[in-house]
């Protein structure tokens, strides 16, 4: 069944560009939760996102993921972890197969299982960055697949590269993680960034303030995890409590439907809010985070103040998904 | 109405790389229906999506399509059709245009005719993939198209490349298409995907053997042109007769909206089902294949065979929309 | 908390190519308004748009904006106006992160300010294009970005990259536009493209006609600003009173909803139509020009008549959009 006609080869294969995937630390691993890295790890992937960073600060143009390329499979949305994880995809020269809208309207509407899904992706990817509303859908993917599967939230579950980053961000903003006292502010019971980023702050010497109001404190199993590891914790309901000598200040959304009436909501969120006369009782050299989005939680009058460091940490999520990408593809 | 300054020419278009299209044997045509293919053109394709495979599996990188533009025009979604030629593309070097969502909602909702809006988007592209609920619309776009147009399913019509994949894998899984039998099971009725690879295979010299509920029969008038090209041919109910010695068992969906009661569904879908049990009566060197999604049809269990085909039939689509890419655009 | 073991480097920043910007004369700025531009600046982007038409048309690849990432953020649909960016942005090289769909339903749904989204996609992008049905959101957004705003459209607010490309389009037509009658058929009250390129052309000497009924003249303000120009202008509602003299008749889209009854629409409908047998009355060097989409204002029959510049308007479009990325960029 051959050609009979005298077809040229398209390609000298021994004269092209090769991508090769020498053995490196992330090669081909799935990151589908904060438990998979210690102090070791978690310092690797800092390194290398601190290179990202040069690399992008200083206008270079690298092809390292040339050849490359990523599915980003959103079965909800969510713009900001699909953008950031495009633009770093481009950044390094590697493209992308954007799914981040009507999933549900085509194959798996017509029934396909995550599974299949998932085998057939890999068939014109390399790595998979997945979406999902579903708990466990994440490992549920990596089981059944052969490329590595980055987890980019799976419901109330694990949203590992937005912890990563937010670790990043108070290394990068402080020179360290030891020694500092961090406080969580707002609604601690639901957040699952503040969750993830906790366990995450177990594995240094750091004192951790919890401040909430009551009906939004962290949850009971994680707040006898914190104790027993024997971490310095307190919990108040009063930012006033903690603004004086707080090292960072992270600081979470929290949402009207969590409340029965919308007085007890306003309530909350005024006692909450961060404004530039609470920042003034705060210490010279510290920072502010927020996942993003706020609706009022931070006054934009704070936006200003260089201790304001939430833009930061989203660029910051750019650097540490080009270092991950890099990483379980072999190339970092 | 010069500018009045001293501007530096951006381009020095001697020193530029430059796109060259030789005369090809696909160059600048059309892919709307099978019929456009006979056994040469078919070997033609099969030996560049060949060549293709090679390059992605070696891990070769390649500019074959670089400055090339692909518009993907959806009017439907088809995710895994659409990821597909975005793949392609992105692996050939060449960049994407993708309208896979929302056409509807904008220039569409004005009242533009598909006409129009195909000659608008060949001013931005080099080639265009078109999906359409509409019998025909491939061809309508094609007349008023001057760049290739690329039928990426029009309804109940034509899928041009899904037909050319499943040929493609049959070949390339068994070394070869004449002298097989190949068994169509499932839905023939209504399975488009059923019918185009059917009137291809009539170039070969196989054996058909068509295995379906009585209510799912192949077409009339396919069945006749079936018999009048002189194939040897069966027709039956029980893919029992045919699993013993078919190489090639073409598994596909079928949809429970085609019956009037849940019960006849569940009996055929169960008499129907690729199971274990059913693989052990089969040749040791044949293969499975699946237009997917599934819903059933055949059992995961059925994954780890190795004659189960249906995901590098999946990776072969990769390969021959490469291919064609390639092609339409003088560069294969 | 350095990583202990040895990595390797991943980049030698100084062997890197670098993206440089060099002062010129659009570098930094937002594109938000027609009004920002005089004819010298005029000038400046049109000998720019030549340039890259001169590269496309020869087949030319270029790598101008290679390591840019251009953020597409498209609060409602506009397939041409995204698939026009994205095409500029692929043929120089660069890269895209294609927000054009389902904004409402993310970070917005959850109540983020545009000012926080625009913050937050320019820490990963080089240039942002924003489409929103707000009129002054695209200053509002500049207001907030470090990086370049391109306005792609504020509700009926500006459009200024579409009176870019109309002005352009008479210049490459017909080779300059001083000296030249044009005139605007149909739709002047609501006609957006209208306004904007009526306020372009008075900065040349030219003679303007206004074919309207008399429901849809132009506004009273656009027309005084006109008269007060000094510019020779004319009302009609007849397109016979025009049709022999004028170098440019460019006809908009007449929309239904506009009319108290379908027979009044009808009639202006069919009094307006474009039509082979009223281009006989026209000029032999004379260019129909329209921003499409069209849904009957010119007939079909007239698509072949060289003097139809309807598409190559189109194309125009990926010029000029190409030129202001690069400007903005500091790249051209």
């Amino acid at each position: 069944m051959g050609y009979d006609g005298n077809l040229t080869p398209l390609f000298d294969c021994s004269c092209l560009p090769k991508r090769s995937a020498p053995y490196t630390e992330f090669f081909g691993q799935d990151i589908i939760a904060v438990s998979q890295f210690d102090r070791r790890r978690l310092a690797y992937i800092f390194q290398r996102a601190d290179e990202m960073r040069d690399l992008v600060t200083h206008g270079g143009v690298s092809d390292l993921l040339r050849g490359y390329v990523l599915a980003c499979l959103f079965y909800e949305p969510s713009t900001r972890t699909s953008a950031s994880f495009i633009a770093a995809m481009h950044r390094l020269g590697g493209s992308v197969i954007p799914i981040t809208q009507g999933v549900q309207f085509s194959s798996v509407s017509k029934g396909e299982s995550l599974p299949d899904t998932i085998r057939v992706l890999e068939q014109y990817s390399d790595v998979i960055v997945l979406r999902h509303p579903d708990v466990g859908s994440a490992q549920v993917a990596a089981d059944a697949a052969s490329v590595p599967i980055i987890n980019g939230g799976d419901g109330i579950g694990e949203h590992p590269t937005q912890a990563l980053l937010d670790l990043f961000t108070i290394y990068e903003e402080l020179g360290g993680v030891d020694g500092l006292k961090i406080a969580m502010v707002g609604d601690l019971r639901y957040g699952r960034t503040v969750h993830s980023l906790t366990r995450l702050l177990l594995q240094y010497d750091v004192s951790l303030r919890f401040v909430s109001p009551d009906t939004l404190r962290l949850p009971l199993n994680l707040m006898n995890t914190v104790i027993d590891s024997g971490t310095n914790v307190r919990e108040t309901d009063s930012v006033y409590d903690v603004i004086g000598d707080a090292d960072v200040l992270y600081v979470t959304r929290i949402q009207k439907e969590r409340f029965s009436d919308t007085k007890a909501y306003d309530e909350v969120k005024d006692a909450y809010e961060i404004t530039p006369a609470l920042m003034r009782l705060a210490k010279e050299r510290m920072v502010v985070m927020h996942p993003l989005p706020r609706v009022g939680e931070i006054h934009t009058a704070v936006d200003a103040d260089p201790r304001a460091a939430y833009f930061r940490q989203v660029r910051n999520g750019m650097y540490i998904r080009m270092a991950l990408l890099a990483a379980v593809l072999g190339q970092a």
